[in-house]
Parts: structure tokens; sequence; C-alpha cells
């Protein structure tokens, strides 16, 4: 087999065998297929496509390039949750503790990443002593004993796929339906959950800027999902503009902890709700969806929900105190309210841009070995459809000095388009997909 | 300028700006922008394609990457002649003399190449003592006093196309139109010639499959040529079938000396006379096309064409005599007649496998470093539209073996379509693009 037979067969629309997609990443894998091979291979699936099957084939090879963890340790159905990524998403944070209070367990391995803000695990360090470094053993105590763990991976969970990742980030190959199925699902697939649940953004925020990409990714991962053997629900949501108000590490757990406290109740809830359903009737713990929502709301107005998230941070060697007085989490000593010199209403906030004012502000990784400032980031006060007055706050900076405060609130004044009418807010979940 | 970001616009349809594909392209020369993005970019090129301009601009950023051949001391109009390659193609071992002895200067820079058989400089060196390095002063000198050179290059013309194309021949990025283009024209635009014909195959044996992508190639090539101040003609051949009969390196030097002597008369001297009217037109040599024809004619007839050809390989150190001798050029030990099994007419031979034939007896290279056996090939006795009687040869195996003579006859033997009915042949000559 040669790979540039491989490329020209992709490129002129054929249909790879499962031979000829192990052959391929086994040799991506160990390093006999040299990154411009595969670059251009990808960049024939980005024009071609790849069928169901082969997106199948692509996503066990990836898989199989790895190690899997084995959960049989953890008792029940262990369900799994990922996003496609977007602005001010800490949906993890809260989704997590609100299932578990409900019974279903939670086992999570999550990154760092690059971005915006740091990754889920960088959030969590907002915790004076929280640890992401859990041993696989203490990983599945954890999961049997508080109900949810949330860790860095220690094995080496589909090492195809991080090389591929990292190259098609640099190759403008990263927007492609088989690529991005076969990325995302290998790695649930190595976490070994049973129920997998997919928050697809769509969006200016977003991978798919299309609802309808975004419904053609949906619908790829569950059919791949269920080749696979696992019960997989994407839900495709709006990131038009950011999820919930806060982007910014320190900013976002305190977001969190309010939608926890029952205080919060916009977008960032009503997602939680949604994927947080699908999770408790799939797992068998609500005979059905209006019952699981009933289930998932009593969790927060008991508290139960917040109490599963001292007792997970507690168990991850963090300080639970700071879960119920957030004046013990990372505080930036510079706050600025941002002014609308315009009054109106609100007709866009322009998601990625918001996020590159938490970016610049150092809220976010642009290399692997960058710090991230858990301090400092933005709070919106309004969000689409809202009303504002001239002079009124559009939103707060948390800042490490004045003056990136000041170069942060142009920034953020140039995210909102104000005008005079009221826009109609579109549906922010606009479909589930099983 | 992110190499991302022109590879995402690329890929969107988008047009390259002079300034984005000149950075891309020293970028790449100088190392700091990786194969892996120039294999995405070529691979979006060849989806998307690129508009003249573009191409235009992507040959001078080539032909910028290095070296130009200084021709102003060669008296008079010097033209070049390129072949998009094909098998059995010993075009400008005829053309050439038959050219100079019309006078009008060839000042040719060839090559080695991988495939079927050596390239034109291979193919030279079937004479006893020739040598293809010459410098620069002795090949201006060469031109001038004999009427045409052809050595190997020794300043470094394009080495952005040197890379390029070693990459695209692995990425199956080849046969893309601007990338063909820029890759032929910057090479002749280095080697300084005033008027340019390129024969541009077409059918099996050749990068564009069909008559269609060949025109396309011949118009993209010709709009570029002009734009770049040079009378550049292209002329659509068939390559359907081998071009004449001989297919391996010292018997299609003797089948050039047949041409050249005037006893071969098929194909490969339409193909001369085609190519060499353009030149003597364009170089002001002859007033129109019948003219130059006649002339032509009559340089073989006179004996003209064959005494340049002696003047030639004496100049670089062959031995003449062997021009006169052809058993003093190298002779394959084996030497095997291919039987037909079937009666009828030839109705098709599919180059591509014919020089295949010619590969395996060890003609041709896979790999740059590998040797030439310059004795070994392939010459045909039956060309399309030809009758054959069941065991009448179809052609001659010239091998360093029995065993390899063996194996390479019932190769050649599956090459050949015989059927009951006569074909039509196409023309061989598809037409002239200026």
């Amino acid at each position: 087999m040669r790979m540039s037979d491989l490329i020209q067969k992709k490129r002129d629309g054929g249909v790879l065998s499962r031979e000829e997609i192990r052959w391929m990443i086994e040799g991506y894998t160990d390093g006999s297929i040299p990154d411009y091979q595969m670059s251009a291979m990808a960049m024939a699936i980005y024009f071609r496509g790849m069928d169901i099957e082969e997106t199948y084939e692509l996503t066990m090879a990836m898989l199989d390039s790895g190690d899997r963890i084995d959960l049989s340790g953890v008792q029940g159905v262990k369900a799994d949750k990922h996003s496609t990524g977007g602005v001010g998403d800490k949906t993890s944070l809260v989704l997590c503790p609100m299932v578990a209070a409900c019974g279903v367990h939670m086992a999570k391995l999550s990154g760092r990443g690059l971005g915006h803000t740091g990754g889920t695990l960088d959030k969590l360090e907002s915790f004076p002593g929280f640890s992401i470094a859990v041993s696989e053993d203490a990983f599945i105590k954890q999961v049997n004993e508080v109900g949810f763990a949330i860790a860095g991976q220690t094995a080496e969970l589909c090492p195809a796929d991080k090389k591929l990742y990292a190259l098609r980030d640099v190759t403008a190959t990263v927007s492609s339906v088989p690529l991005i199925v076969s990325s995302i699902l290998s790695k649930k697939l190595a976490a070994g959950a049973d129920v997998i649940v997919l928050d697809v953004k769509t969006g200016s925020g977003a991978f798919m800027q299309t609802e309808e990409a975004a419904f053609d990714l949906a619908k790829a991962l569950t059919d791949v999902g269920r080749r696979a053997g696992k019960k997989v629900i994407a839900v495709v949501t709006d990131m038009d503009e950011p999820l919930g108000n806060a982007v910014g590490n320190a900013l976002e757990v305190k977001e969190a902890l309010s939608a926890l406290r029952g205080e919060y109740r916009g977008d960032l809830m009503e997602l939680c709700l949604t994927l947080g359903s699908q999770i408790l009737t799939q797992g068998g713990a609500a005979p059905d969806e209006d019952a699981a929502r009933a289930m998932l709301e009593k969790a927060i107005a008991s508290g139960a929900a917040l109490e599963k998230f001292a007792a997970f941070v507690k168990a991850q060697g963090g300080d639970p105190a700071a879960v119920y007085d957030t004046s013990l989490l990372p505080q930036a000593p510079v706050v600025l309210e941002v002014p609308s010199t315009a009054g109106g209403y609100v007709g866009r906030i322009h998601a990625e841009d918001v996020g590159l004012v938490s970016m610049r502000l150092g809220g976010g990784r642009a290399q692997k070995d960058d710090d991230v400032d858990l301090a400092v980031g933005v709070v919106l006060h309004k969000k689409v459809g809202g009303a504002v007055a001239a002079g009124e706050s559009l939103g707060t900076i948390h800042a490490r000095t004045e003056e990136a405060a000041r170069e942060a609130a142009d920034m953020l004044r140039a995210c909102f388009e104000i005008g005079p009418e009221k826009a109609e807010r579109p549906p922010f979940i606009k479909g589930v997909v099983k």
C-alpha cells in the first residue's frame, strides 16, 4: 500500500476501506507516514468527505492507536459529556454535580487546551489545593463514592488523534465532519463511558457556523457512536453569543456556583437541564425527559447539586470552603465597568471577539506552555435582546493592570452591536439528535 | 501573514494576492513554511484552482526563487521546447537538429528525472564519451557555433519548483493546471529562451487524461507565458499509445537517428514537423507554417539535420561515428520477439503499461539515485490500427537476461488490445494553442 495512492483515491472521491484506513492511521502514529502526506489527505477528506462506514473505521483506528480507560470498577451506568467548544463554556462544572445528585455517575477526563480561557482543568484549579492528577484507582473510587470526578488523563489515549489534531490545526482542515467525529468519538470511546452526550455548538463562535453543518455533525456523531455500541446523544446549541455571562477561569467558576445555588437561570442552566435530562433518561435513572428535568431542578433547589460539588472539590484536595465563599477564589486587582456609548437593544454580541478579550487579558493560552491567569476575564451584563441605556454598563473587566483593563474595555465595547429595534432572539436549543 | 490563513482562504475559494503568493513561496523555499502546510495548500489548489493572475504570480515567485540563465550571448532568436512527458518521447533529439539546420538556435537544459526510461540526458549518454556537464560559457559558444546544445543545468534554477514538485509527487497533487503551469514555465523562463514550444500530451499515458483537460492546460500555459513576455505555443498531442516505436534509452536514440536519416515517417516525425514549424515561424525564420514545414523536410532530405546532430555529439565530447554506425551504441545481450497469440487489428496499446515494461527491464529510475540500463527496452512493431496475424511479432524485447526478457514479453503482450475490427485511429495532433 502506498499513501500517495490512498490520497489520490480520496481526492478522486473514492471510499477508503477498513484496511486502508487502519494502515494509514498506524503508519501516521508510528511516523512511517509523514505529516505532509497526512495533511494532503486531510484536505482531500475536507473536500470529498467520508461516508459513515469510513468515519467509523477512522474513529476505531484512532481509538486503537492508544490505551483505553477501564471503568468496569464503576457501579452502574457511567456517563460522559463533551462540547465542541465555545466561549464561556463552564457547563461541565454545573452538569456533573446535577447529574451525580440524581444518581448517574459521571466519569470525565478533561484537558487544558488552547483557547480564550483555560480548559475545565484550569478552571477547577481556581480552588486552592485542587489536584487534577488522580490515579486510575482513585478516579474510580471517587466516581463510586462522590458520584463524579473530573481529572486530567494519565494513560495515553488516542495518540493518533493528538498528532492529527495538531496537524489539522495548522493546515485549515479542522472543520471537516468526518475528522471532527473521529477526533471526538475516539477519545470518548477510549474514556470508557456507556452514555455520551455531546454539545454541538453552532454560530459565529463555533466550528460549525451554520445550523445545517451543526446538524450534519450531530447526525454523524450519533450514527458512528451507535455503530460503536454506545448511547450517544447530540444536542445542537447556539454559540452566536457567549454561553452565560462570565468568560474567564475563576469568573466562570463563580458563575457555575451561582447556577448550582439556583441563582442563575439563563441559557447555561437551560443547557444543563437539556443535557442532564438526556443522560438521566438514557442512563435509566428517569422514565422520561419531563421527569428527568424535575429531578434535576430538585437537585438545584434542595442544594444537593451544590453539596455534590463541594464533596468533589474536597475529594480532589481542594478547599470546599471556597464553594460557599467565592472570595476565596482568585480575584483580579483591577475591576472596570464598560459603559455603553449608545442606547437601544443588543442585537448581537460577537462571541469569538469576547473570547479574544479574555485571551488578551491573559485568561487563555496561545501556546501549549503559556501560563493562564485564573483571575482575569469579562462578565457581561447584557445578552442579545436586552435593553441598554447610554452610560449603562455592558460588562465588567477583571484585569491585572489598569492599562490592560482600559484596552479590554475598548475591545469589549466593539463586541456589541446595539440598535434601535429589539432583536428576535433565536432559540438557544436548536435540537436534539439521537 | 500566517500560512494556515492562506490555506483556508484558498480552501474556501478565495484568490491569493501577489504578496501572499510571494510570501508563501519564499517561506517554503527557505524552510520557514513546512512541507505539511504546503501539501495542504497544494491539495486546496487542486480542488479550487487558481485564476490566470494567481498562476502568473506563482510562476514568477518560483522563477525568482533561484538563478536565471543569461542567453544574451547567443545570437538571434533562442528557442526552447518542453514536453509534459510521455512514453517513448525522444522528440528533442530529432527536433533540435532539424530546427538548428533551419537557422534557429535551440538552447535546451534537460534532466534525468524519474520514469519509464531515463531523461534526455541519459539517452544522450548512449554516445560513448558524451558529456552533459557544460559550463555556461561553453553552452553559449556551442549554441552559436553548432546551432544547439542540450545539457544538464549547473545554476540552481527554481529551487522552489524542485522542492514543490518532489512534494506534489508524493501527495497526489501533480495533475493540477496552475501547479503544472507554474512548474513548467518557471523553469522555461529561467532557462532564458525567447520562443518556447510546449508539447502537451493527452491520453492514458499522460497527466492530462482527457483532451479537455489538456486544452485547459495548453491555454493556461500560453496565457501565462504571454503575460511573462514570451512567445509560447502549446501543441496538444496524443499519448494514448507510445510515441514512435522505441521505448528505452539507446533504442530511442536509434529511432531518433532513423528519423534524422529520413527513414522514419510516423507520429514522431509529424510531431517534430508541427513543433518545428511553430518555432521557425515564431522565430522569424519562415514566413508561414507551410514554408516552415518545407524547410524542415529539406533539412531531413539533405542530411543537414543529421550532420547537425553529429556536430552536436562531437561538441559535447561524444563519438560522432556512433551517429552513423548505431552498432557503437549500447546493445542488450538478450533480444526476444513477442509473437501475438491472436490475429486481428490493434485497437489499443496501453502506453503507461509499455512504459512499465521498460521500467521493469531496468531502463528507468524509480528513485533519484537508481542506475539506468541504457541498452534495454522495447521496440513495437505494431501501432494502433495495424493488422496483425496470430504468431506475428508485436514487438522486440531488449533485455539483460533471458528471464527478464520472458517476463517482459508477457507484460508487453498484455499491453495490446487486439480485436476483429479495424479501429479508427484518433488524430495524433489534437490542436495548436497560441
